[in-house]
């Protein structure tokens, strides 16, 4: 078996090592470059570590892993196109170092380009593969319309919230570690008990993002710190305080949301001293726990000798410490 | 074997029988708009025409076929965003109806869902079928490009035009026909040649395209005359004149190009006329009259009886003299 700093030095290698060659040279040069941004490159190696738990040869897995990390990379890049940012990991987005219409059509072509990497998953399992991955890119994209029609409520309710994070994150964690699986050759029985053990750890991955945004540590969590709170962002942490403040303290959070030009720092300050106050860190907390508790009992029902999932475990549990 | 009308209305009664019951509704409702905004469906025709030369049965080309459509009428979607264009077979255009952002979305999903149904493709042809399908649709992306880059410059030669065509509309009608060619059974050589009278046929039918915008009768045209001249498109017929034209008339030309506010009529009697003068209704008619002989050369090697062959002929006389 792999360790797990094998799976993630391949990941990066194999990553580094895609070239278009396809004409014109000005479609791709976007791809090539929102692909060198880097990144935890979590999902292809849930991908290797999924077929690793079924097979010594992780080999089949490698391209279809990597379609799934150019597909991540292609909804960051019309994403960052729908919701206007004008920086990813401290570099320009795409929209602005080119333009929109680069963003829409390499963004396209990037999506198609991830189509061509499944499209070398071997004949056996082409077709269930093919119809997963295509199952997740609908709900990825029906998860981003939710994320965007949310922006313009007041009344998310925590399940549908939890619903939209499910389809724009979970599904992609699950789908990545159930193909890896099934070109490994496992059941189904495994791979479908693998695929929740990734909703669940995608949930409690989202959450915990929500959670690092206000009380993370602007070092390790890898982006400034208060970034949902300037962006009136609905995150598990806003719905819950907006659900349970009533009156004057209601119109004063309504009134941060709707002020245009404001402090930032003592909006984040507001918000963090209001989350504090209501408990939303500790509620926050039990929910990812909880997610994350449901998440491992998949692992206990799955036919496979337990030592084949240290790897699996080994990542899971970086991911919920932020160490990877 | 089935008519080319039957043809017709069996593409026609399953275009309009796709319902996406995926959520949430919002993401497919410009879907659904834009698959009924109707069209020739020359292409999912194609599909069905190519198969049905092999097979009695062209059930299993239906999904495929309807694949191709949808993958058209996506880039219908995302090129109109790209060009700002307003309306679209005189109807109001995604992105007008509803927003860019819509536009981005709901096309990217409907990208994915052309996969979605090329992945109903008989497994023995899925793996072939699909890698076609995104060779053709990564080329289309860099057609568009091409085209996009194209406005920017005066010296495009007639060679890249060309090529930009294949690449935009030629690549498809050939992969359609390839794709049903597949699936009804045919060899890989009759397929190939099948692939290859595609694309003549569409080069033929983009400068005819180009052709008609002049000289078109509005009326059986179905779009605007001289809608390529208000445009300042890059046509066949603007390349040719901007390689002729010298000194003073060139400077004329050019002076169309860049003006902003200009009369309309003025503008494309003026270009109507231009062309008129060279010579260049001939030369495009004799372009087009050469692609359209390369194409039927390919039919004359096929390994198949002639008399299989009638509907594809039907369908390229309607479509080279526009009465489809």
């Amino acid at each position: 078996m792999n360790s797990l700093d094998s799976i993630l030095k391949r990941t990066e290698a194999e990553l580094s090592s895609i070239s278009f060659t396809d004409e014109p040279v000005s479609l791709y040069d976007p791809i090539t470059y929102i692909l060198s941004l880097g990144g935890k490159r979590i999902r292809p190696a849930l991908t290797l570590i999924g077929c690793n738990i079924y097979s010594e040869n992780i080999d089949a897995a490698v391209k279809p892993a990597l379609g799934i990390e150019v597909f991540h990379n292609f909804t960051l890049l019309h994403d960052d196109l729908m919701d206007g940012a004008d920086r990813r990991r401290n570099r320009k987005t795409v929209h602005k170092v080119w333009s929109p219409n680069v963003a829409i059509l390499s963004g396209d072509a990037m999506l198609i380009a991830s189509y061509r990497l499944i499209g070398k998953t071997p004949a056996p399992y082409l077709s269930v593969v093919l119809d997963l991955f295509t199952k997740t890119a609908l709900d990825i994209c029906g998860g981003q319309q939710y994320d965007m029609e949310f922006e313009q409520r007041m009344d998310v309710t925590e399940q549908e919230y939890i619903r939209m994070i499910e389809m724009k994150t979970a599904v992609l964690l699950a789908c990545a570690l159930k193909i890896g699986a099934l070109i490994g050759g496992a059941s189904l029985h495994d791979a479908d008990l693998l695929y929740n053990y990734g909703i669940d750890l995608g949930l409690a991955f989202q959450l915990q993002d929500d959670l690092l945004d206000v009380y993370g540590d602007p070092e390790s969590f890898g982006k400034n710190i208060g970034g949902d709170i300037i962006s009136n962002k609905k995150t598990f942490l806003l719905l819950n305080a907006l659900r349970m403040v009533e009156g004057e303290e209601r119109d004063r959070v309504l009134g941060w949301l709707c002020r245009i030009d404001c402090d930032p720092e003592r909006k984040i300050a507001y918000f963090t001293e209001l989350y504090s106050k209501l408990g939303i860190k500790e509620l926050t907390e039990q929910r990812i726990a909880y997610f994350y508790t449901e998440a491992k009992h998949n692992l206990s029902a799955l036919q496979i000798a337990d030592e084949r999932l240290c790897v699996l475990k080994e990542i899971s549990e970086k991911l919920m410490y932020r160490q990877v």
